[in-house]
């Protein structure tokens, strides 16, 4: 997928005071000694020490430096590797990766020591997809998931599955050898067990999906009904309470182009439905329609009315949740437990709503510590494992042929060794880590 | 100067692959055990080796890590330290600082990590002074000349004049406790030699300055002449020629509101003289004369005029430098040495004019590996101290008192302290400090 050598690649963000580089690859040490001029040569260091010294190209100083020294195997990405602890100047850092690629190292493509790791065997292709999530994780929920992801997940899960689907379709592959024979190796009934339970599992998985998916990218909201019953002014007052509850993690970068809020670790995105009005202008028309497309496809409807008012009458989709709200209802009585009762105006009910749309999502199983699917290449690979797997079955109660079997349990093999990276392809490789940042 | 314990700060950029959180103080290995969990606990571990683990909140993983121990006094600071490098999140970095201060760690001040290295004796002021700017060096020259000075500089030479003046004060000292007896310990002329040797030496760092000061802040150039000789685009060409030349360094940072340009490693700031004309409106009026007030202040005065044209008259200030240049001078012969002959419009003669800007600014020394004052307040110590030190000169040769002479040399001695930091006030070393970044 990549070629060979000795990579670098500054590690950290430049702009602090200490900028981190790394260098990975049979031959980093050297490549460093080269540069490096310290107590003794790093290629007399034992692993995982720390010394100082001074970066050097020829007689001129570059940097006083700490680097820190990893022998293979016991490294990030299972070779030879260095970490170069420099000032944090831009200038520093490019003088000292431009002096190591002199020198023999090339600088790193994006993801690259990730997929070093990967091809030493060090992370499977979900834990390393997950490295990437974790970096990006901007919330508690996203976090518990890219974590839980990072240190196995449910690629011990998937592996187990995969190995007695395997084991199967070895005894189904005698069969054939033996088909003269007409001997039966593989239990039927075990069988027919075994893919029931695969497909419990992979149930299990993509039913997860739905929180997953939420946790990542967020869950998408519309406020819909008749004019004036205060859409815009309930939007104004969700995105104005939610400040003071983002406020506690510095730093985070919000998308400010949409409308969004976190809730207690999720974000929920509001589909802008205020454009929406009869109008001859075709531009304008068709505007419209992708807003009304984006309503179809809500998560979750918010579906808004007033005292005496009646609500929308909202056909919902099998992924669809509606909540039913009624506004400017300071001086009215609760008559209907299922519908809340709110003022946007006066700052009235908007937390038992906030409480409403986090609890659209059920994140009990993620705290517990159980593998969530957020990653939408996961989920399709398990998609189309359950279809071979529930084709298998099918095969099977219809007593069918072992062939016919066995090729779909291969197919379904195929599917789940795509998630763990058991089986895929150079192409899908490149396209995962080249998502990756620099220095990852 | 600030309060002890254990301080925390990430130390490199957020929002690479990596960031690296630094604590230091004594307890800062046990404030970190409380958090790791890995093969050994750290307080069990050799200085200068890395670790891989866990942070845990509780029963919470937050992240997988590599833990570098440094033991007092073998680290930056000289105290107990401690460098994590977590997962490039801000989501992470905040929750395991925020874990780090629950048990017992706090957040450090800027600066705060060079001020414990300061007060350690690790480093003298004006070397923690340097690693500022090796930070923000965006040059070679800027590296260069913070580089030196952060390795030593002239803080060794400083420090032998004012250790010889010490001894010097001290046998005046005696002098006056035997003063009755009219004795005299401090030989007059090896005292007066060495004097004009204190002077000397203050002299070439002083004048190093304008150099330092150059390579630190950019030199600032005004292009003056007639209406219409070209001074728009000659700018335009100069900054337009410049992009190529500054893309070598690949993320640095400009200053795109003013018009600036480097060359070989030195930046030159072009000061607007497009707004000088004859007006009655008093607004404008103030602008012209903010712009008249910087040509006046201007180091280099590019003096434009055409072929048959007359140069504007300027008398130039002791720290002003003028470059006579004729421009749409593509047919027009050579006439006068002094002066440079170009086409702006034309890109003719262009690059000898970049040559004498650069030229303008002496970095021979700097290269050759000699000290470079560039910081304002060494300058002004420099200054005040030489003061003094012609003042005790003038004692002497006026056979003045020994007591005066004493007095001059201890103001003297003062003054050179306040730069390496021997004689510092807090209030000073403070507003020093707090102007480093968070981490450093």
């Amino acid at each position: 997928m990549f070629s060979r050598g000795v990579i670098v690649a500054p590690a950290s963000g430049v702009g602090g005071a200490v900028t981190l580089i790394r260098l990975s690859g049979e031959g980093s040490i050297a490549c460093c000694d080269a540069v490096f001029e310290g107590l003794k040569p790093l290629r007399a260091v034992a692993t995982h020490t720390i010394h100082y010294g001074v970066i050097k190209d020829k007689d001129r100083v570059i940097d006083d430096v700490l680097v820190a020294v990893f022998r293979a195997p016991h490294s990030y990405t299972g070779e030879d590797s260095v970490e170069i602890s420099a000032h944090g100047s831009q200038y520093i850092v490019t003088e000292i990766i431009e002096l190591l690629c002199r020198n023999g190292a090339r600088l790193a493509e994006p993801g690259e020591f990730s997929a070093r790791a990967f091809a030493a065997g060090r992370i499977d292709l979900s834990q390393a997809e997950a490295v990437a999530d974790i970096i990006a994780a901007d919330s508690k929920a996203a976090h518990t998931m890219a974590a839980t992801q990072m240190r196995g997940g449910y690629s011990d899960e998937l592996n187990t599955l995969r190995e007695s689907l395997i084991e199967i379709v070895a005894l189904l592959e005698l069969e054939l050898d033996f088909a003269e024979e007409d001997v039966v190796f593989a239990d039927r009934s075990r069988l027919k067990s075994m893919l029931e339970n695969a497909i419990l599992v992979t149930d299990k998985l993509m039913h997860s999906f739905k929180t997953g998916n939420a946790i990542r990218n967020g869950v998408s909201v519309a406020i819909v009904g008749a004019p004036n019953v205060g859409k815009s002014t309930l939007l104004n007052r969700l995105i104005g309470d939610e400040r003071a509850m983002v406020s506690e993690i510095a730093g985070t970068t919000r998308d400010t182009v949409e409308e969004s809020i976190v809730i207690d670790g999720i974000r929920f995105r509001f589909i802008d439905t205020a454009g929406i009005h009869d109008t001859s202008d075709r531009l304008e028309k068709m505007g419209i329609e992708r807003t009304l497309k984006a309503i179809e496809r809500a998560q979750i409807i918010i579906n808004l009315s007033e005292p005496n008012g009646a609500f929308e009458t909202i056909t919902l989709s099998e992924e669809q949740q509606e909540i039913r709200v009624i506004n400017k209802s300071d001086t009215v009585e609760v008559q209907d437990t299922d519908t809340l009762y709110i003022s946007a105006k006066h700052n009235i009910g908007i937390d038992d709503l906030l409480s409403a749309l986090r609890n659209t999502v059920d994140t009990d199983s993620l705290y517990r510590g159980e593998a969530v699917v957020s990653n939408a290449r996961h989920f399709e690979a398990l998609r189309l494992s359950q279809h071979s797997l529930h084709a298998a079955l099918q095969a099977l109660q219809d007593c069918k042929s072992s062939e016919l079997l066995a090729e779909e349990l291969r197919q379904a093999i195929l599917n789940l060794g795509e998630i763990t990276g058991h089986i895929t392809s150079d192409d899908i490789l490149h396209s995962i880590f080249s998502k990756f940042c620099v220095g990852k």
